[in-house]
C-alpha cells in the first residue's frame, strides 16, 4: 500500500514554520505499520494545491492533506478539493452546532466566516474536531476516478494546527484505519530512552549483545538526541513482537543503569511518576536554567502532588533571600560554585520542607564566562535524606540546549537517587 | 522560474527526525526573492529517489537535492543522478585532497568508504564543502533532456548534515545564483506579530483596510498560533517595499493595540528588549503555568539583566511563605481568585523590588475544577509603580496549550502596562 502526504500552507514554502506535521504523522503512522512514501509541502496557491492533490489521488491508496480547513481567505482545501471530484459542498447542521458550542463553551461571539467549516462536500465522512472549529473530512474514492485502474483511494483532509490535528489523527483517523486498510504485517516498534552514555559507547556495548538479533532482519537504530540517545529495534512479521522483547531484555540486561523510559515517555513524566509513586515531594532552585526544569515538571499532570515549589533566582539577592544562601558564600567562591550550588539545595529543601531539593547554578552564555569556569560550566546539587552530593558539568552549547541538557542531568540525578532511596556520599564527579 | 526542493532520507520518512533543511533552505532563498514551489520527501530507497529527481526535472527550473551524498550504504543520489542523466562518475582528485586533509587535520585515519566521495558525475562543478567530507555537486543541464520543450535546469545536490549544507548553501550556491537566474523580481516579505485577537476577528478587522492592495496583487495571510495570529504580506515587483509598507502601515492603524513585534520577533524577545531598554525590573510568580514564563524569558539572552527572581508557587504554603500571601485570603477565596492573583504579584514585587511584577494563578487541568471555576480559568495579576490590576480569562485547553496562552496574556499584559508607563485603574475585563 502506499501512501503520500501533502502539507499546504505558504507560510511553509517562504520558509516561516517548521514542518511539525511531517514528522509527526510520519511517526505515528510508521509506528502503526503504515510507511509514508512521499511527503509534498507546497503554498496555498490554488494550481499548487490541485497539482499536488491532483498527482497524489493518481498514485497512492492514501492521501492525507493538512491545512487550508479553516476560515481565512487562504484557506482553500475543502473547496478546491471539492471541485476536482465534481462533489458539491453541503451544509452540515451538526458541525455549524459544534462550532457554536465552542465560541459560546469560550463566551465569544461566533465569528461569520466560521460558517464555511460547516460546509462538507457530498459523501464526506466528518472527522470530529475537539479542540478547535475546523472538523476534518474523509473521503473514501472507490472508484477513484484519477487512478487509470480506478483503484479505491481514501483521502483524508485534516486541520493545520496541531492541537487540533494531533488528537484528531488518534481519535478519529487512527480508529477507520483497520477497516480501510485491514492485513497489515505485523510490526513492532520499541524505543529505549537512555541518558548518561554517548551513542558510539552505547553502540560498542550492545554490538555483541544484540548481533544475532541484527542478523535475523531486525533493525537497530540509535538517535542521539541533546543529553539522551534513543536506543530503536524494528522488527516485522509473526516473530517481531518476540524479537523486540528479546532485544530489550539482553539491553536493560547490559546497559540497564542508562535506561530511564521507553517510547515516548520524558525524563519529567518518570521522575512525577516515582516521586508521586513514592509519595516524595520535590523543590527546585533554579538559577541559570532560568524554569527550564519546573517548566517541564509541570507539563506533567499530577506535578502538583509533587513540587511544592519552584525558585528562580537569577539575582544573588535572591539567591540571599528566598534559599537562605550566605551572602560571604556568593562573595569568597562567586555564585557559579559548588559550595553555592550545596546551600542552594539545601535552602530549598529547607524552606519548602521537600525530601528532595535540587539545584542549578551555571553559565549558560553567551557572555558571563570567568577564568576556571568558561561558558557551559554548571554546578548541580541535590539535597536528600541522607545528604547533598554536587556535580559539576561542562555543557558548552547555544543557550536552549544548555538549559535542556542540564535539565537532563539534573532530572536524572535526582531520580537516580530518589530510586535508590539514599544518598550516597559523593557520586565520584563532584 | 520554478524551485523544487527534494529531501531525501529513511528517517524523515520514519518520523524520527524534523526536515529543518526545509524551512531553512526555503526561507534563505524567500528572503532572496526566490521561492521554492514545492518540497517532496522521499526515503532513501532507489526507485523513490529517481521517481522524484525525474518528476522535479521534468518540471522545474532549479532542483535541488539534499542528503544522500556520504559514504555509507545508504548514500545514492550520487550514482543514481548520474545513471539517470547517463552521465559517468570521474575521480576527482582535488575532492580525494580535501578528504584527506579533513581527516589528516583532526588526526584520524581516512575510512576507505569515503573514497566514494571523491566521484564527480561528468560536467558537474563541485561545492566546497569546509565542515566535512562530501562534496556537493552542481549540474546545468542545458538542454535538460527530461524537460519536453529542453529547457534548462539546474541541478544543485547537496549534503544532508546541517552545518555542511547551511554554509555550503550560503558560501557555494547563493554567489552562483545570479549567473544562473539573473533579473529577479523584487520581493518583500513582512509578518506581524499579533496576539489578543483570534484569526477570523483579525481578518474581518483588516478585510476593508487591506482591500485595494490585495486587489492590487499583493498576497495577504494569516497564521494562527497558540495565542498568537501572525498576518503576513507578500509583494513582488518594483513596487513591493513601498506596498509592504503601506499595507503595515494600515494594519498598525487598525490593530495596533494587538501587534507585539515583526518577523521572527517573540514576545519574550520584545519584553527583554524593552525593559531592557527603560531599565526596568521584572519579577515573576507563576502558579499554574510553573515556570513556563520563567523559562521563556530566560531563553533570552539578556535576560538576566531584566529578570530578578521567579517563584514556582505550586503549593499554599510556597504561596504564604515566599509570597507573603496571607493564609486568610488563601482559605477565604481559594488559591485560584482575583485576590490571590493581587497578593502574589503585589507579594512578589515587594519581595525582591522589582518595577513589575506578574502573578498567575489558575487551573491547568485536567483536575481542579470548583464551582464557578471550570478548568482554563486563570488570574493574571501585574504589579507596577501605579497599583496592580487583574485580569481573568478562561483558556480551555490542553495543559501545554493552557501554560503556552496564559504565558503570552500575561507577558502582553505586562508589556502593555510598563511601555505605557503607568497601569490605569482596571483593564475592563477582570
Amino acid at each position: 500500500m502506499t501512501i503520500e502526504l501533502i502539507n499546504t500552507g505558504s507560510e511553509l514554502m517562504l520558509g516561516r514554520v517548521l514542518n511539525t506535521h511531517q514528522q509527526w504523522i510520519c511517526r505515528v503512522l510508521a509506528d502503526r505499520g503504515y510507511t509514508v512514501d512521499r511527503q509534498v509541502a507546497i503554498s496555498d496557491e490554488s494550481a499548487a494545491l490541485v497539482a499536488a492533490v491532483r498527482e497524489g489521488l493518481g498514485r497512492a491508496d492514501w492521501v492525507i492533506t493538512t491545512g487550508g480547513l479553516g476560515p481565512t481567505c487562504d484557506d482553500r482545501t475543502r473547496e478546491l478539493v471539492a471541485a476536482m471530484l465534481g462533489r458539491r459542498l453541503e451544509h452540515h447542521p451538526e458541525v455549524e452546532a459544534q462550532i457554536r458550542s465552542f465560541f459560546e463553551g469560550r463566551n465569544r461571539p461566533v465569528p461569520v466566516r466560521t460558517q464555511v467549516e460547516a460546509m462538507v462536500p457530498e459523501g464526506a465522512e466528518v472527522l470530529v474536531n475537539r479542540h478547535g472549529t475546523a472538523p476534518g473530512l474523509a473521503l473514501w474514492l472507490d472508484p477513484n476516478p484519477l487512478r487509470p485502474d480506478g483503484r479505491p483511494t481514501w483521502l483524508v483532509m485534516l486541520p493545520g494546527p496541531p492541537r487540533e490535528l494531533r488528537p484528531m489523527v488518534l481519535e478519529e483517523v487512527l480508529p477507520r484505519l483497520a477497516k480501510r486498510f485491514p492485513g497489515q504485517e505485523d510490526f513492532v516498534c520499541r524505543t529505549l530512552k537512555t541518558t548518561g552514555l554517548g551513542e558510539s559507547y552505547m553502540e560498542e556495548r550492545l554490538d555483541g549483545p544484540l548481533k544475532e538479533l541484527v542478523d535475523g532482519g531486525m533493525d537497530l537504530g540509535f538517535c542521539a538526541r541533546v543529553g539522551e540517545v534513543d536506543v530503536r529495534f524494528v522488527a516485522r512479521g509473526p516473530e517481531a513482537a518476540r524479537v523486540v522483547a528479546e532485544a530489550e531484555r539482553r539491553t536493560r540486561a547490559t546497559v540497564g543503569e542508562y535506561i530511564f523510559g521507553a517510547d515516548d515517555e520524558s525524563l519529567e513524566q518518570v521522575l512525577v511518576r516515582e516521586f508521586s509513586g513514592r509519595g516524595l515531594k520535590l523543590a527546585l532552585a533554579e538559577s541559570c536554567t532560568g524554569g527550564h526544569i519546573a517548566n517541564r515538571v509541570t507539563n506533567v499532570p499530577g506535578a502538583s502532588s509533587v513540587l511544592l515549589a519552584g525558585f528562580v533566582t537569577y539575582a544573588n539577592e535572591a539567591k540571599e533571600r528566598s534559599l537562605g544562601v550566605p551572602h560571604a558564600l556568593l562573595v569568597e567562591h562567586g555564585a557559579v560554585s559548588e559550595p553555592v550550588a550545596r546551600a542552594m539545595a539545601e535552602g530549598a529543601r529547607t524552606v519548602t520542607g521537600a525530601d528532595y531539593a535540587v539545584s542549578v547554578t551555571g553559565i549558560a552564555g553567551p557572555g558571563g564566562a570567568v577564568p576556571g569556569k568558561p561558558v557551559g560550566t554548571v554546578f548541580i546539587g541535590v539535597a536528600g535524606p541522607a545528604g547533598t552530593v554536587v556535580r559539576r558539568e561542562l555543557n558548552a552549547f547555544d543557550r536552549e540546549t544548555f538549559k535542556y541538557l542540564t535539565a537532563q542531568q539534573a532530572m536524572s540525578s535526582v531520580l537516580r537517587l530518589a530510586m535508590a532511596g539514599a544518598v550516597p556520599a559523593a557520586d565520584g564527579r563532584g
